[in-house]
């Protein structure tokens, strides 16, 4: 997918004219065309004087430096010659933008990108992904992505109308809280929840739905990046606790309606308990946002949606 | 933040001995800690035989390679010799982790650090983040956003009972669906929703709650990431709808009982019409999220919370 670039067709009218009045109408275009692109409908092209490279139906093009046949001990400067004819070529077709895959044995190759003006767009594990935009103007390439997702589980007993909480034994403040942590990557949000309650105070549960979303910007714990924190309810399935003491320095079943009235808590655990207590009094069906699992357009896949189901 | 890591004092623990019987609860512990962590948190190490870091108190060093003055043409085995002795002498000390704040034109140490181990945990702009784990046994490292966020308007006209909706001009079935697209960075949930509806509809409109989510992973159209798609409800302020022919086939407003029964729409999209129906019958109290914005414990900040007002 690294590799879809922009609608060719587009290039003239993204190079600064403006589209049925609509202001950045185009720059939301073609990212959009761009994410709905698929790699398999890339197809590559070659030159022999540059690198050769892949182009997509939308005019960008994407040169993996480990299947070109680069010399494993190639110079800076020579690939920056090789980049900088390659570029010209690309110009010259008019292409739009420019992906460079980057293994990290090779990252000498990525210092002389920048010198061509290349930029980082992410990394991960074994490799770098730059991208140079040529369309004019500012850049349009879509971005990488923005959020860590945490997830917290309300464990609710319904039968005693009792919740699990904790306190975090790092915190100067102890107040009650919701188990939880962040969700490991292509982890789904009921996982989570279910795998950190475990995690932290040894109770197993189920997922039964989705109560709230936070969402917050430049998290510190998050390199700076968005985060976004789902609270979920639960339902237990064991109830003797057997808490992590380096995590927590306490942990007990306490009653909803003690965590909605305490000071000793959190504003989105105080928020969440009167919830809670709503719904263990007229049916978690009105607080709940309960979750279906539908195939995705894409073969083989789900997603996960979750929303009010409608009252009966 | 980036260079803050891990509870040197949980270290013996941390290599191989199990916490409280709780399996994964010292890995859960260490994330969290190095997620409170700030970065005034650090404090400045240095080796005159070695590169000067940054400890924190969970005992993981940080090395800014812009910042311990390396000559700008240092060769890959002169940083490689460097390094190694840089993980001897942080090895002997017990350091958890090392981060290497790598800029671009230096990339070459990156090859460098490839050969010690190092991997690429983040890139963005001029800059990459490499990182090696020296706890023993798995990395222990936090990992990076692991989402994209997008947003879709449902703009909602009460006194008329319409909906607006688009048809995307580049899919083959063209298919009713809300306005919406990616989130920028540092970007609320409602004003993407406000946004995109403007870019794509011309209509202004205003943020009333969230509807639903969805959660897909190893999204074709986020490198392989995860993807979250919000459907917000908003109120319209303009009515005389001026759509982007780039972007859409045709914009309407339509009947939202209409959309609520019709095939020509997406799952998701009959399903928050249903909702919307719903809503319009017997009061949006009924399925909204409201947002709540609540103060940071960091401050200065504020955070978004969305969720289930109670009935009164």
């Amino acid at each position: 997918m690294a590799g879809c670039v922009f609608l060719s067709r587009l290039s003239s009218l993204i190079r600064g004219q403006v589209c049925c009045k609509v202001s950045s109408c185009a720059q939301t275009r073609v990212r959009r065309l761009w994410c709905a692109l698929s790699c398999s409908q890339l197809h590559k092209v070659g030159g022999n004087s540059g690198l050769a490279g892949k182009v997509d139906r939308f005019g960008g093009v994407t040169v993996d430096l480990a299947e070109v046949g680069l010399p494993a001990d190639i110079s800076e400067d020579a690939f920056s010659r090789l980049l900088r004819d390659s570029l010209s070529q690309w110009k010259a077709e008019g292409r739009m933008a420019v992906w460079l895959r980057v293994p990290m044995s090779l990252s000498r190759c990525a210092a002389a990108a920048s010198s061509h003006g290349f930029t980082f767009h992410h990394a991960r594990g074994e490799y770098a992904m730059l991208a140079l935009w040529l369309g004019g103007g500012e850049s349009r390439l879509p971005g990488f992505a923005t959020h860590q997702v945490g997830v917290a589980g309300a464990v609710v007993d319904e039968s005693s109308g009792k919740v699990l909480v904790v306190q975090d034994k790092n915190k100067t403040k102890n107040a009650w809280k919701f188990p939880g942590g962040l969700s490991d990557p292509g982890e789904n949000i009921g996982a989570t929840a279910v795998r950190e309650v475990f995690e932290e105070t040894g109770i197993r549960s189920e997922f039964r739905s989705l109560l709230s979303i936070r969402q917050q910007h430049n998290h510190p714990g998050a390199f700076g990046m968005s985060d976004m924190y789902v609270i979920c309810r639960l339902s237990p399935l064991t109830y003797d606790i057997n808490f992590c003491m380096q995590e927590c320095l306490r942990c007990e079943w306490l009653d909803v309606s003690e965590l909605a009235k305490t000071s000793s808590t959190t504003p989105i655990t105080s928020r969440i308990a009167r919830l809670l207590l709503y719904g263990l009094e007229r049916g978690f069906d009105k607080i709940d946002l309960t979750m279906e699992e539908i195939p995705a357009v894409y073969s083989g896949m789900f997603y996960q949606l979750y929303y009010r189901q409608l009252p009966t």
